[in-house]
């Protein structure tokens, strides 16, 4: 029973950057509902299909699976425009795995942080370059971003 | 480029059977557009995910990816209810293979006959079992009979 808890914030400095190398991601999604997700996704050379269910807190069930890339390719045709276009960034602290996304087009200049946990009450040390948490706030969803991009948001 | 070319048929005797062992399919869709469908299927001890793009004639794009059992049986929770419930059966006549399905639940009554070419004008065989065409016919999209099950269309 694949379940996903993720923890989401904001990014708060550039102390994460350090020439540390990224990955192109362009996702966009065949279904766009509360209740279920279905991305497609080409990230680096490889192609992958996501489907998510509802967020329960900070669990969603994920199910993903590796498809050719050149398949995916075509999917997002498929997708309802736009696409998200964004730069993935890995980096360890404390044992856990930081993946940090810097969005491109109408996203552009927001960059957020996520982590995976096993459990949803696991600890983990944030990195002094992680800011507000915002793993409740469904505007920050991927999913999201494509209809309300970021740079249209009414800043706080 | 995978693009599926089907035309569907209405099944008018019942001289097709005669014996043929059936497999059970039951399907969900976590997307059910006009533009694009996703669908999640289990047929026999196998689990299917399949895209289908929009439908041009009967030319339609379609990915399918094999997906394990457990986990099409868990993505058919995420799916919009009621799921569909059919047993297919598949009969060679003159070189081609003929999917015949043959629907329970709210569209019981309902065989309806598939065949796959190669190129849109292909030339085949009908065999004498199979009556109507009904390739043209959305009401007779899968995606369609879980919303308007054939029991209650008005009948002519």
């Amino acid at each position: 029973m694949p379940t996903e808890i993720e923890r989401k914030f904001l990014v708060k400095s550039e102390a994460w950057r350090e020439g540390l190398p990224g990955e192109r991601i362009v996702q966009g999604y065949l279904c766009r509902e509360k209740e279920r997700t279905v991305r497609v996704r080409i990230k680096g050379d490889k192609g992958f299909l996501t489907i998510k269910g509802l967020s329960e807190g900070v669990s969603r069930k994920e199910f993903e699976y590796e498809i050719p890339v050149g398949e995916a390719d075509e999917l997002l045709l498929l997708c309802t425009p736009p696409l998200l276009d964004k730069v993935r960034y890995e980096r360890r602290h404390g044992g856990h795995l930081w993946e940090i996304d810097e969005f491109a087009g109408e996203n552009h200049g927001l960059i957020v942080a996520e982590i995976e946990l096993d459990e949803e009450g696991s600890e983990f040390e944030k990195p002094e370059w992680v800011g507000e948490e915002v793993s409740d706030d469904p505007r920050y969803y991927n999913a999201c971003l494509v209809e309300h991009p970021w740079s249209q948001w009414r800043k706080r």
